[in-house]
């Protein structure tokens, strides 16, 4: 048996908890460091935060650039922040400490969409290093990208893609439905909205991963966002949604030729949502109509597919790669 | 635009048409070559046996080997045996000439489960030659063992893996008509059956690739095969079962853990058989329940998935490689 990965948990939110506490289960994994800038968290051991029975021998360390130079793990388990400019100081030292990074930064799915300077910075610097960096999760990075691209493999030629995904927010957790605005009046709803506190984050990478991996030729995204209003009272173990009040949201993501929206990708996430699922739907020789029949949980689902990227990641190619680039992942043990 | 992958197409039946066929479509790839050993199509022109209007200037050639070694191209579509002792000098010829290779051959997909000896030979020569050798397909290759374990990737364990094929076999060819024993009678079915004429190639491979590929410690492995007898009468395009005949067959492969079949593929294949459809159940956590409605066509998605993972080989590290090697495939245009 080869020896474990050694792995630095970097961002210790829930995702990145949930990740770490599954690092130290599986037995190829050996996790040997935990870092986050809360100083709330920094000098507890990992145990702790995880509300484990043991202490792990790890304190949680505020500088990561430090703790990966001393360190010299092989992977970076890296859960922080969406946007990229906010993370690149972070994957910069990653890549000057040669360590391989997988990430749930929803925009290093696809860095180049919106930030093409900054990846090219990065891509030629990881190359440089021999230092791989992916971005993925369960969405983006899964349920509404790399499975309608893994399913058209099976065709010989694909016109469009839709795919729904409906999420009932009161099973996840508080951040989750306060994300979707559970319990807001249109009012305030509409309010935060127009100030950009809304919306899926990753849509357009996801749009545009499928729009090009498919070679369709999109020449513009659009993503909206709308409330979806309460028809009835709802109470999750967190809050309460009154009827008429928000109970959470919906996205559209399009990727448009000229008029012809050939990508659709239909999120919703609110509260006592019914038939939660996953739906893809090719236009395409043959069709193909794939479902996960109650969907594909949220938060633990998250976790479990950055953690099982990490060995592909580590035998992948270097550079700033995407989830069609690295050998497909599976549950790692 | 990179410049197109130059492709010999090696064998050139049903499947080894309908995939010349399409690459000759994708703009991506560039048929240069044709072989097949049946002296009937010998020293005719591809477009002929495609019944195409226009010549394609691809002359069928017999001998393989001359051929790969003249044309030198990117890779070798290869649709010829099911077994791996019937194609390995194929696959020499192929290493031979450094030219990588997309197979239907089933065994290929696991190719040292049962011919443990010649794939360590074959994999030492194509390491050696810097060739990729890939065994693909619709099934084995993606329904019941690429797509489970794609699956486990957003799952934290896997305890065991149900997988569950239905084929109206009414709506496929006449070969896989008769392949399934289509229109015998009971007696006629069993004797075959003793004989080792029935069941389909590929079973153990893809359970043996599952249990692999999620470390669940399966110690042996079982491949049953049962006719399906019509319950009324069926007239499809090319014949006719009556009613007590046999319409086709039902496969069975597990996967034991000691008693415990971890691993459960159940494929039928027969004609008239009610809701065609993969369906994968995961006994994970979380849990997984994925329906392909309609189910994955057969032999247009097995054309489509050997061209579509033509790029993937080419860019893919040397050896011989299974699905969970390559990169992801996906259309290729």
């Amino acid at each position: 048996m080869p020896s474990p990965l050694r792995v630095v948990s970097f961002g210790l939110g829930p995702i990145g908890l949930a990740a770490a506490r599954l690092a130290l289960q599986k037995q190829s994994l050996q996790l040997v460091g935990a870092v986050d800038s809360d100083p709330a968290k920094v000098g507890k051991d990992l145990g702790e935060l995880l509300a484990l029975e043991q202490p792990t021998g790890l304190l949680v360390e505020a500088d990561g650039a430090a703790a990966l130079r001393r360190l010299q793990p092989d992977v970076m388990l890296h859960c922080t922040s969406s946007f990229l400019p906010a993370v690149q100081d972070q994957l910069r030292a990653a890549i000057q400490a040669g360590v391989d990074v997988v990430s749930s930064t929803e925009e290093l799915l696809l860095p180049d969409l919106q930030q093409p300077q900054l990846a090219a910075e990065l891509h030629a610097a990881a190359l440089a290093a021999g230092v791989t960096v992916l971005g993925t999760g369960v969405n983006p990075g899964f349920a509404m990208d790399f499975l309608p691209l893994v399913a058209s493999a099976v065709t010989l030629d694909v016109r469009a893609v839709k795919c729904v995904r409906v999420v009932d927010a009161a099973t996840r957790r508080l951040p989750l439905q306060k994300k979707v605005g559970a319990g807001l009046s249109k009012g305030e709803f509409q309010k935060q909205l127009d100030g950009g506190r809304f919306g899926h984050i990753g849509m357009r990478e996801s749009v545009a991963l499928v729009a090009r991996g498919l070679g369709l030729g999109v020449d513009r995204i659009e993503h909206t966002v709308e409330p979806v209003l309460a028809a009835e009272d709802h109470k999750t173990p967190f809050l309460t949604v009154k009827e008429g009040q928000v109970a959470g949201l919906r996205n559209h993501g399009y990727g448009y030729v000229g008029k012809l929206a050939v990508v659709h990708l239909d999120l919703s996430m609110y509260v006592g949502a019914p038939d939660p699922r996953d739906e893809i739907v090719l236009d395409s020789t043959p069709p193909l109509h794939l479902k996960f029949v109650g969907g594909i949980a949220g938060d633990e689902a998250t976790a479990a597919i950055l953690v099982n990227n990490l060995h592909g990641v580590v035998a992948a190619p270097p550079g700033l790669r995407t989830v069609l680039d690295v050998a497909p992942p599976r549950l790692c043990r």
